[in-house]
């Protein structure tokens, strides 16, 4: 799906004095910056004879070919050619649109007439001074999909992260989907329950309390997924809205395919409470970091088996309702997308 | 070819405490042992999102998803899923019947209504205490049937083993084929020659003297070969029957795909002489792994140049009897086992 | 294209006591020397079983199989079967016709009754005793064509190689190309100007010097390309014909498929001035060889660029004009050469 925002990079990886190159859904790209600080992304392939744009040099605010010195401004177009005075008609590579915001750049991998920043998903907690975050960005060897389908049902916390994260009680509790034209919406909450250790440190909850917690995981198209996660000491209304005897926390992916089957993971965890003390920001971050690297070899380990057969069925289970729903919407998407729509899109911008 | 047994495993390599995952006929197979030390092997893909059973955990005679904590009983039905009370209908793995014997498990790979141990070659020497027997599993990348011919023609021990196992008068010996519906034996009997060095240690033979050596190979499809293999003093009537005056060996081959390219390569070496003596088992062990990984550089060079074109001709010579016999009846079974009958057997097991 | 000479090896990189494989055009070959010193190359492809002739055995001159013994003459006929007194009718291997000259020894891969080495590049620098010359074997992972460009268009050397052969004065400078029915020649010529740092130290010019340089590029099909580079004193007629006052160099390259994706890079750099000092054949060695490793870097990043999407559309510019005529001289070759003529040229020699 090209028509739609994907995080690119980080803001701290796309520096003036840098050219970084990234494949993006198939897609060459080098991010820079230009004089004023704000970032470029154009494709990074020379229009002549597609050597890397990122193997080159910054001259101002444009980008030199190291082979033949072509030059490209900002906006994609070709404006000098060593040896002659003009430019030969509609030489230029793609310009991405971009948008910074938060920790992250976004960019848009479709027709830049249809790119509309409004469209971004709202992360307002990445920006917020009242909460904090901290994150990484992983490699994954599968499909962005199996990824997506991970997050959208945590009951596999009782089973792949049972030290950490996880808690029987999370599989064997029912959760519930709900979904816009956008999005998809999977609640849980497990009443009157033992906080896991995990919880316990964050909150400080003692292993004897007993918290109403809650797994609000939203899905928005087509691969950002946010976790609002939390426990309040058991009975003192959370669930009817009031959360101020418990902690919050956000965790927030974006999961950006780099090819039909390698991933680019870009995760963070944000927090609202303690938000002055960088060690409770670390814990956190500690915390989902070594769950993430268990959630990958597991995925990774789906790829290679579907890798082996890909015609092998796969039964759903009553937690794949959120999934299930997100894969429906996204197929939809992706037709739709790579309509004739789509194929003229790319036929424009070239 | 899939209805009919390979070897699988070791019995070493399968125990209680450990599932261990092994590509057979590309398809990922977990093996672990019951609490009353039956082997099991099960599909190691996981029927709700194909995650790897192997990376699971024992519960009982049981194996847990990793992922999301459905439960396999050894038949390979789902008997548990976490979050709900039933299971989804026809939800499960493939079992594959097993079959230990002596050091091997043997494991059928097709249709289970079909799996007779029956069919299990015939190899007694590797299971009666008068013989005894070393050997190992090697890794090899080429398709398994090139390492088939190379078995059925030893005239090859006089250029690939000239220090170990052969000498010129192998390949200048003529050989005779027979076939029955499901095996070919090659034999050659080398009359009044002088024995090899390695021949010389394992009998007790002087230098000078001459011996009357045989080699009788068997191959029983789909893919078991041994090595009916020794040496008498000249004279003494090996022909006819009578091998006190000599010594024998049953080299044994068990050769199973992994892949259309990678091949396990089980192999032991077992003799009926000085058997209390664990030295002359390791000098044999020794001298045929040396010999063993010339022969893997040899078949691994050809599977690259048929690699770079598989269209070249292959001329025959006089000592292919064997091997051409092997490979049309090879052929024809593969045919008839993915003929309809095959086909519907793999939907039958889903 | 088969049908042409390649360089398939250095002169001392074949010799009696060794056997070496190497794949030019996708074939398996394999060089040796005969008694006399004469070089053969086989296809390194038993006809029996498709084993490395290449790691088997000299007898003679003949060349002894690894795996069973079949034996090849340097014509590459089967002269001994081991085991049977006759050899099956056509057996052999593709013997491939060889030039030995100056360093190189060149292979004509297509049918041998069209192998006219008055067709052989006409390089008498590289055996010209007046001449001196030193190069090596690079290996590149990309298409051998996008080299062929690089080298016929120097306008790269202002970019690709700034601090050694580079100024910017070539890429501003126009050239000309004309054409044979076999070859391609670009012309430059750079009228009174200030020397690169190289061409000081070779021609003994101060800094505030200047020269009259040339570039006069020939490419040869398939695949040679050797550069006139010069410089001589400004206004000394060199462009009429006087290169007293100056010095030049051969740098000769050529460029042999290994497969589509990989090449062979032999090259040497010829100098007819102070021949008697090897420091300074060693200087433009290594200044070349320095600038060669920048040239293959882009290529090959071309290459991962052409492989994420062949599709892309080419922008030519105005110094592509030898290459453009390169490539369609060499398109059409190939196609003439992959007719039906070159295909039964194949059927042929088997």
């Amino acid at each position: 799906m090209r028509n739609a925002w994907y995080v690119g990079a980080w803001n701290h990886e796309v520096g003036r004095a840098r050219l970084m190159r990234r494949l993006l859904l198939n897609e060459p790209v080098v991010f820079y910056r230009k004089d004023d600080g704000k970032p470029v992304a154009l494709e990074d392939r020379c229009a002549h004879r597609h050597a890397k744009l990122s193997e080159g040099k910054i001259r101002g605010d444009d980008l030199e070919c190291p082979y033949h010195g072509l030059t490209y401004a900002p906006s994609g177009e070709c404006i000098r050619v060593p040896g002659q005075s003009t430019v030969p008609p509609g030489c230029g590579v793609r310009s991405y649109p971009l948008v910074e915001r938060g920790p992250w750049i976004w960019i848009w991998m479709g027709d830049p007439a249809l790119a509309d920043p409004a469209k971004i998903p709202n992360l307002f907690w990445l920006e917020d001074p009242n909460w904090r975050n901290k994150g990484e960005l992983l490699h994954l060897e599968a499909n962005y999909v199996l990824l997506i389908e991970n997050l959208l049902d945590l009951s596999h916390l009782s089973f792949v992260h049972p030290t950490t994260l996880g808690t029987s009680a999370i599989a064997e509790t029912p959760m519930r989907h709900d979904r816009t034209d956008k999005s998809v919406t999977v609640t849980r909450w497990i009443m009157d329950n033992t906080p896991p250790p995990f919880f316990q440190k964050a909150g400080g909850f003692a292993p004897t309390d007993k918290v109403d917690r809650w797994q609000i995981i939203t899905w928005e198209a087509p691969s950002t997924v946010y976790l609002d996660v939390g426990a309040a000491k058991a009975g003192t209304g959370a669930r009817e809205g009031n959360r101020s005897q418990g902690f919050q926390m956000r965790n927030t992916n974006a999961i950006t395919p780099e090819t039909d089957k390698t991933t680019h993971y870009f995760w963070t965890q944000a927090h609202d409470f303690l938000v002055t003390d960088p060690t409770v920001t670390d814990l956190l971050f500690n915390q989902v970091h070594t769950a993430f690297l268990e959630d990958l070899a597991i995925v990774k380990a789906q790829q290679v088996n579907i890798d082996l057969d890909p015609s092998v069925r796969r039964y759903d289970i009553n937690h794949d309702g959120g999934g299930i729903a997100m894969k429906r919407m996204l197929d939809k998407m992706i037709a739709d997308d790579n309509g004739p729509g789509g194929r003229s899109m790319r036929s424009a911008a070239e």
